[in-house]
């Protein structure tokens, strides 16, 4: 059981920076990747469709025998968790829920900012999970739609990622916000800009980090850790994508501080 | 036959400037335009994905009976036409061809220019068509990601999209290059600034526009015009999308001059 893969799934290329932070928590963990290239992004789209393509992805990681899976795309987080659990028997972790928790225990002044795609925001998912784990706290949110693209152009260290970065967060300047959740999974990548822009009394929260240590805590509960070494010569992570396998695997190259070998494409719509 | 509205369909909302040009050119005309909200974008999508998309989308406005298709998305041109026109029996004008015969006939220096999605230089469509009218002449083409979502966050007059663009058109810069191609419907939207960083010794060709030329001149063949006026209590412009109408009704308001009621949202799936 322990030695069977963990499923991680996104929408794209942005769970990378989420299987990033789980291969450098939990290296001795063998990792399938699915990236749903062929319907990114999921940020724009309903409730409904996302949830059926979240399900179709969580058959298709079933079918290589994952142990668990980890929903690394807030949207998907945002709009399918709750379904994908009720209808599966298996550990499933999101990204909202571990970020909004520390989000919760690091604000001072109870005002917290968030930053993400439309569905995200407008989702009111983190709301939710913050009002569960300390009420009254207020969230005020922003769509920053552009920081996608530019984070993919390779924009990481730039000035116009800098400019876009200071109009976005504007909005919370003169307020008394403490903390920023990044709640898109492209925007790590770009955090040192994010910082900078917002100034260092805020404190950003990363889903990504904050999911990598609950990953690391389930498995633990429940005795799923993997603790054989994985044997040097084996593919310790593959990766999957329903169309665009170089697109992937070039963008994966800015993501990702190890060089993807040919991402498998699969026809996602027959699971 | 005259009276059957003509069927126009793009992966999302770039296709409404060549609606709007079409309203222009041929205002006593009814129109269905469908935006695949849930599948865009296209341009990075592999061939026989787009292809499939657009078939589905064929038969979709086929049940709505209409007499012509403009398929308003230069990755379905250059992916899906040839097989959409070898599939029915349906006038199909692509904006790749008109586009492509206007900067032959337009070059005196024989260099011409093509910015696009990636999947729309990398099809080597408009090289292909060139070639035909005019042997020999020589295409530097070059991928714009950002304008696409420059455009939809509504970054029209910025600065910011004037920086990208000086980026992204340095390459042409100190060539021989008179005519440049704006081979992504969402270009139109950022024409000025274009034609500004490009300079003004260099033609900008505008597919839309002679999308809605040849389309006329194809409804003249073969009789298909109408000539009667439309009731003013009719609705002339039906608009349909696979997912999201809001947020294709709110983007739609910065492509087009009239406001849009209610975009239906249809299962594209099924067809």
């Amino acid at each position: 059981m322990s030695r069977r893969p963990i499923g991680v799934f996104d929408s794209g290329v942005g769970g990378l920076t989420v299987l990033k932070e789980l291969i450098r928590r939990l290296p001795n963990e063998r990792y399938v990747y699915f990236g749903d290239m062929a319907r990114t992004p999921y940020g724009t789209k309903s409730k409904e469709t996302v949830t059926r393509f979240s399900k179709q992805i969580v058959r298709f990681l079933l079918s290589l025998d994952v142990k668990a899976i980890v929903v690394a795309c807030n949207t998907a987080s945002a709009m399918a968790l709750d379904s994908i659990e009720a209808e599966y028997d298996m550990p499933v972790i999101g990204v909202v829920k571990p970020g909004a928790k520390t989000a919760a225990d690091t604000t001072k002044t109870g005002h917290i900012g968030l930053i993400g795609t439309e569905a995200t925001i407008s989702s009111g998912i983190y709301e939710s999970y913050l009002d569960t784990y300390s009420p009254g706290i207020h969230l005020s949110g922003k769509a920053c739609p552009l920081f996608v693209s530019l984070v993919e152009e390779g924009c990481i260290e730039d000035p116009v990622t800098t400019e876009i970065a200071r109009r976005y967060l504007s909005v919370f300047k003169g307020t008394d916000i403490d903390t920023i959740i990044m709640g898109c999974t492209h925007f790590p990548m770009i955090e040192d800009t994010i910082q900078r822009v917002a100034g260092n009394h805020v404190k950003l929260v990363n889903p990504a980090f904050e999911t990598a240590k609950s990953t690391q805590k389930m498995l633990e509960e429940r005795n799923l850790e993997n603790d054989e070494e994985i044997p040097v010569d084996e593919e310790a992570y593959r990766f999957y994508v329903s169309d665009a396998p170089d697109r992937f695997s070039r963008i994966a190259d800015i993501f990702l501080p190890l060089s993807i070998s040919g991402a498998k494409q699969i026809a996602i719509e027959e699971y």
